[in-house]
């Protein structure tokens, strides 16, 4: 029997999870190792040790611990932005007029502005118990950036952010938001590193990419004594440290008698994704529940629905060990048409089995549509969402109209990851009506998978 | 005996308030009238109302109900982004390392970013139900003008914002916020009003002035069939409407045993401060307890601590009514140098009678100081605060610094209404060391007080 369910959920402190919980141990089939691209072999705790923090690693590697114990003092700084609200969309349901119960566990309410603060804080814990001096790490949009600007300012330590050179321009204001928290930002490429140097001189007033970013953040990170590089996604660790999300919004359930029918999310390297579903799809794997799981990404970037299930690099640079995963290849690089995030070429190796398996469902949406459901969203429940969150809202809205027509009365939980502030250049677009769409060709995405890795 | 203290306290639904709080109702010395200037004698309703809608110009001249109902609809809106969370700042003692407990409430947590919505949202339902079509206001920094496009946007409303030309020039992420909320936004001054255009007139290629937009905004108001002009501070309506951030910190701060030796809030208009320090003012005037009310101005506007008690305008444009306040004259303009709001040259007529009765202190700080503080807090507190926020945030640093020294267990309520996302461009001067402090000389504050109008 259900209660009455106000509008927010906030759990008491005492409710907070103490432990993350890590999905790959209720998996029958694990994800695919990591490979050592060198050697074509599944790669070592030691060999992971040198670009990764020890404690880090280890979680990396581990598929058989369901529980993790949250460090005291990172459940502390949990508390100073923790729980999030799950929260009742009731404003939005009645505009709609859709007879779905709608939930959405919004993750924007920190300085950071999205959910990447869950591991950032996590990461710089364990860089700090390993006694290193600081981190590295590359930076698009500005959002994880930020995040660990704001973990190792509270750890003390040094934090050196890559930032891509046309983010760096175009998006000061993030720029300024890390160096108030004490990071030092440098446009990528630079001639601080010498894959940067490199770049610079074949391509002279190159305006930067990603790719070219987490290059030159690790090789700061390998040839500083003292430092590990750190990475906001994709990564199974990030998975584990970002299952708080979903944790909170279960035990938040389960304290109502919500049962969710559909839970939606959005997918870039699947770090909000995977956190949110990950311990309702331990029920699910165990057999004790039963959820459709519904990643969203852009049209733009269709890893999940037109990728290829292969190995491949995790980056641009081919520094990183190889992943298997849904991958449009690490040489696909979206359209610069593309607003938001969400525009990583790959997809986290736990979400591509379980989507392999059969046990989560991808869509891909167009950018109009994903910014038409921002601004309604906007306009009725308050919150500016950020792009990368609107894919999800898009779906969920759809959801939610499709049980209009049947008249079923589903109950639909989407992850809101996070706020649109820095976002206001894409916005402009749309509100202008300027915004437009792109879908890659099959020849677009030809010419990526031709760049996959033979493995054998 | 106190509770153990959470990091956050989140009130239950079912405790929020239902009443706004009227602090003039328990004040011996009413607040002075507000006068026609026209006939310098005490403005009627029906004078009131040519302006402002006809309820809230009632529920300006109502010195005598202590609460009013807060209508249903408004209390529906307000569990959209309330209640918000008093914080016990426990990192930001440790790191101090004094005995003092500081607390804050935080008003930032809606996409307008501050507290502003909380009136807003009245404003746009008394106008709704007076079947407007729609409000015309100004704002400066934007956080009005954007809390009031969310609750137009909400309501209906057609919103017509007159934003202060450089504003809109130089804060183009505010005006799109505005923008997706559906508001109608023109840089002032404009030739869509006869003050504007004679403006333009008189000062080709002028940036504008807050005051030049007020005058544009009521002008427009008064030119429309359906229209009402509103503001998001100073006016005794405001204060009533801000109430209930003060109400729900006293029942946080009832409910765990809390008692506040001091209340700080930073004072522009006086919305924040007002609301915040209103329901405890009460117990005072009532004789139940005791506060030490400490309000906070930048040294660079400086009404409470170096201005004048006497009858001004409230607008540059004189078209609105004489108000009693503390008061540089309306013709004072802060120096450009002064990042944040806080610019307004008086101070609510309710804050101004209890600041001369002595219930209440004030302080002025100085620029740099007061970035110091945003950074050392949002180092430590994870949250970026506004630079209005930030006022408050020194003077409770600098009394909790006390505590440390005397040894006293003080414990200290401070406001924190805002956060800075839109405030880069300050941040950044400051992170460079290029920003500096500024306090106008005698001469410079004799020169606005020689334009305070006559009052027999």
């Amino acid at each position: 029997m259900e209660q009455k369910i106000p509008y927010k959920i906030y759990l008491s402190e005492d409710e907070l999870p103490k432990q993350w919980y890590n999905v790959r141990a209720d998996m029958k089939t694990k994800p695919a190792p990591l490979l050592n691209p060198g050697t074509g072999k599944p790669v070592t705790l030691e060999e992971l040790s040198q670009i990764f923090c020890t404690e880090l690693a280890k979680q990396e590697l581990n598929n058989d611990d369901a529980y993790i114990d949250i460090p005291q003092e990172i459940q502390n700084f949990y508390k100073m932005y923790r729980p999030s609200p799950l929260t009742r969309a009731y404003f939005l349901e009645k505009a709609l007029g859709t007879p779905a119960k709608i939930y959405y566990k919004f993750e924007g309410n920190n300085t950071s502005g999205s959910h990447k603060l869950n591991s950032s804080i996590a990461q710089a814990y364990y860089a700090r118990q390993q006694g290193l001096k600081g981190v590295t790490t590359e930076t698009g949009a500005g959002q994880w950036g930020t995040a660990l600007a704001m973990a190792c300012s509270y750890f003390g330590l040094d934090c050196k952010v890559f930032m891509v050179k046309c983010s760096y321009e175009q998006k000061p204001f993030r720029r300024e938001v890390m160096r108030t928290y004490g990071a030092d930002v440098t446009p990528s490429p630079s001639d601080t590193t010498e894959v940067g140097r490199k770049i610079l001189e074949e391509f002279p007033g190159t305006s930067g990419s990603l790719g070219c970013a987490i290059s030159e953040a690790v090789e700061c990170a390998v040839s500083h004594e003292g430092y590990r590089y750190v990475l906001g996604s994709v990564l199974s660790q990030v998975l584990l440290h970002q299952s708080i999300i979903g944790l909170e919004s279960m035990a938040a359930c389960d304290k109502y008698g919500i049962k969710p029918d559909i839970i939606i999310g959005c997918a870039g390297g699947g770090s909000n994704l995977g956190g949110l579903i990950s311990p309702f799809m331990g029920r699910k794997l165990r057999g004790e529940a039963d959820y459709q799981f519904i990643a969203v990404e852009p049209a733009s970037c269709p890893s999940l629905t037109r990728g290829k299930y292969a190995y491949d690099f995790c980056d641009t640079g081919k520094v990183c060990p190889l992943a298997k995963m849904y991958t449009l290849g690490s040489g696909f690089i979206p359209s610069p048409n593309h607003a938001g995030g969400l525009r990583y070429h790959g997809m986290s190796s736990v979400l591509s089995e379980l989507y392999h398996e059969g046990l989560m469902e991808a869509r891909s949406v167009e950018q109009t549509a994903v910014f038409a459901a921002a601004q309604q969203f906007a306009r009725i429940e308050g919150t500016l969402p950020a792009p990368e969150s609107s894919h999800a809202i898009r779906v969920a809205i759809d959801e939610a109209l499709k049980c209009k027509e049947t008249g079923e009365e589903k109950t639909i939980l989407f992850g809101l990851t996070g706020t649109g502030y820095f976002d206001m250049t894409a916005y402009q677009k749309f509100n202008d009506g300027v915004m437009s769409d792109y879908i890659p060709t099959d020849e677009d995405l030809a010419k990526g998978f031709a760049g996959l890795p033979e493995v054998k």
